[in-house]
């Protein structure tokens, strides 16, 4: 690492659970193979099992050997990164305990980063315990993991809870989808190419659609699920963060405030969406039992360990307008949900057509440019233009030709890095531009809230759907209305 | 061929010509392999010669076979291209003489299709001869080759002959460049893209390049070659044409007169060059002796055949200013030369670079999106944007990246045609598009006309270039001073 950045001791609570063992423990494996660790830094584990230093690095080994699945572990890499691991036995809501962590850390070193990869009712006894334990003070930082919150209300009061010991440039919240590098490299293309950032406006763009399908269904999360929906789960975070990042103006700098300003400013433009307009600009959905990838799947009431009554919505599609002066008259579609027929995700940005069609001819209606971003399965950007088929003939014949914008052959043999990679690397080296802000947060919640609210106002309770398919008829009805179609 | 369109009599004036045997006989065969003639056309040769139809035939097998590399000959084809060749022997300036084509050709059941492959000077007594023979009134159609004259009076003279006995609805003027696939597809990109078409005026792009770059010299051709001078053996034609593609307006319909039309409107607009700018927009070169692929080669003044006080231009740059709406500020830069490092024909579009870099920390100066139009050696479209690289680090890395517009798996193993076949086609189908409207050949003489008396007037002798060289520094210069450079 050349960085002259200094050195972290990335404090991991939450070493034992699901996110640290599928995805931080493999990332920060990854990072040392990338050589992209600090010399000095440690990462030290802590959990509330008594756990010897040898057997916490077996678990970690065993952990690697789990999900890293597409290449044996590297015995080099394995034994540097071992030296790094320190574990650390503390009962998360005992404030008094974190004094063992201040016998481990020494701030003076290395910078105290903590990862709270824990269930946010405990940030509050973290934050305290760190601050007690003389690790909150700057620049020492912390990293939470969503939910933050469940509405407004309550988001804000975790916030509340941390802010009370850390300051705003402390505070790195996650949000998986900033990481991805597609997603930078919309940033590029946006703001590196001229051709793109002329075309990016009410002038130039049709409508965008951004498309967070699963193919799973709930399995077995049913009691956290069905208190939150796809709204709090998927809409409020992943696809509004995507949204800002295509919609917002451009940053003056790549900094963390200059581009976090510029989403603030595309969440406050929302249109609110309340009992007057949920019914035209929302749909609803929860999945009945169908097929997937050729399986019969149960429904959602059907799951284990559902109520037979539950009215959560499985997915959600929205008509988003935002009211400025870039986007006036653009819409922004957005879907989510559960047991769709593939998992998807992606960006669609549908320019305006053509104004005059000069090939009639050949090709009765034009199809238009498309600049398609693709976040999952694989990640890859590609722009969809006309071209002229080679040949002779009494008309031209003209065929949509896809151009892959990520391909490159020097790009291909290059191993696309997971999200949580470049934001562990990020955090470790204090760059918050990849991180969602507070205000941010809030400003989300509040319009999530207020479709929240306008359902049950008007007691909109989800529409069913097969379990494979897209979702509620209306979800096409949403777009038909407005003589669109979502991208197949 | 299942176009409804009607069967020709192809009458090749000037068969045993280079032209014919180099260009349009192995057309003409790849039309009848591509199944693109039809079923009764017929091919009738005409030269001076006596001439068996059998040792025709033979002629014409053995020009094939020179002059078709890349495969052998297909005997089925051979036998049905055969079975269309006729020839008859005539005095081309003898009027009397064309009853024996007319002894041929029956106007009633095919339509008389002229293709005139001689030297200019003989266009006068072939059309008063095809008229003598009946073969003159619509629907008989005459095809020219360049050069349609030696400037605009000359250029008038032969137009005038001609309209003596046709209409300008039955004229094909050929300029080969029109004929190139890539040309063609760059009208498809142009019109059937609004991400293209938004982009193609003074507020996108920054400038245009259109560079035609022979590595041969003159070699055999200098008396010819010295009356004319780059000048008017390209810029006339092949570079006007390509600018008045790229420049135009979007015509209303694919129809010939609605292109024609907007071309010309171009050629209008041209700001006119004379004695008081000439100095500052144009560069006249001439090659001395150099390197050319490795090889010595003499310099023009010492080429067989050569006078030794010869002022005649083998290169030429022209910065060209388009005085109209679209293009105020835009400049064309135009180069041609002989003897330069490689053969190379392409139109590199530059478009204006991003106002503001937010990239600055990796990369100081942004480069612009370009879109280049390659013509030769290989044609081919590429757009040129820049990506992130993938992988992760401190900063955004940003690499060009160059998108191949004609890369398509289903394209690539399309061959693509000559220009001629093209030309030949749609000549035979009776679609005047690709061809050149007498008012446009008039217009750019009268252009070019005006650089040429300007040059005369103020003593502009050429500038001596090594051959082998990319012409003298001036032409860096031109660009330079404007604070650019020419695509390499």
């Amino acid at each position: 690492m050349s960085s002259a950045a200094k050195a972290c001791d990335l404090i991991l609570f939450g070493t034992k659970g699901d996110l640290a063992r599928r995805k931080l423990l493999p990332a920060l494996y990854q990072l040392e193979k990338a050589g992209l660790m600090q010399d000095d830094s440690r990462v030290i584990g802590v959990a509330r099992d008594e756990l010897e230093l040898e057997a916490y690095q077996q678990l970690v080994r065993k952990n690697l050997e789990t999900f890293i699945k597409k290449e044996p572990i590297d015995e080099e890499v394995w034994q540097r990164f071992k030296e790094r691991l320190h574990y650390v036995q503390l009962d998360l809501s005992a404030t008094a305990d974190y004094k063992k962590l201040s016998a481990v850390v020494d701030s003076s070193q290395r910078i105290p980063v903590s990862y709270f990869a824990t269930p946010p009712a405990l940030f509050s006894a973290i934050c305290a315990g760190l601050h007690a334990a003389g690790l909150a003070a700057e620049p020492a930082r912390v990293v939470l993991e969503k939910p933050i919150g469940h509405d407004l209300e309550s988001s804000r009061l975790i916030n509340e809870q941390v802010a009370q010991y850390f300051n705003e440039c402390q505070i790195y919240r996650i949000d998986h989808y900033l990481g991805k590098e597609t997603v930078l490299n919309l940033l590029a293309l946006r703001f590196a190419n001229a051709i793109f950032a002329s075309n990016w406006d009410h002038n130039a763009i049709d409508h965008v659609q951004i498309t967070v399908a699963e193919e799973v269904g709930v399995e077995g999360r049913w009691s956290y699920y069905d208190d939150a929906g796809q709204m709090r789960d998927m809409v409020q975070n992943h696809l509004l963060q995507v949204l800002t990042l295509i919609a917002m103006e451009p940053p003056a700098r790549l900094d963390a405030d200059s581009i976090r300003d510029e989403k603030l400013k595309v969440l406050k433009a929302l249109r609110p969406i309340d009992t007057s307009n949920v019914h035209e600009k929302t749909v609803r959905g929860q999945y009945a039992g169908g097929y997937v990838a050729g399986g019969a799947v149960p429904g959602y009431l059907d799951e284990e360990g559902s109520r037979s009554n539950s009215s959560t919505e499985t997915f959600v599609a929205i008509k988003v307008d935002i009211d400025n002066w870039r986007w006036a008259g653009v819409p922004f579609y957005l879907r989510t949900g559960k047991r769709m027929p593939e998992k998807r995700s992606e960006v669609v940005i549908s320019f305006k057509p053509q104004p005059h069609n000069i090939f009639h001819e050949t090709y009765k209606q034009l199809p238009a440019n498309k600049l398609i971003i693709r976040l999952q399965p694989d990640e890859g950007v590609e722009v969809q233009v006309m071209n002229k088929i080679p040949g002779l003939g009494e008309h031209m014949q003209l065929k949509q030709t896809k151009l892959d914008l990520s391909f490159d052959e020097t790009f291909s043999s290059k191993r696309i890095a997971d999200a949580y990679e470049r934001l562990l690397l990020e955090a470790m080296l204090g760059n918050q531009y990849l991180f969602v802000r507070r205000d941010e947060v809030e400003h989300a919640w509040r319009w999530v809230d207020g479709i929240l609210a306008a359902w049950q106002a008007t007691g909109e309770t989800p529409k069913s759907y097969q379990a494979g398919s897209w979702g509620p008829v209306s979800a096409i009805s949403l777009l038909a209305r407005d003589d669109r179609n979502w991208d197949e």
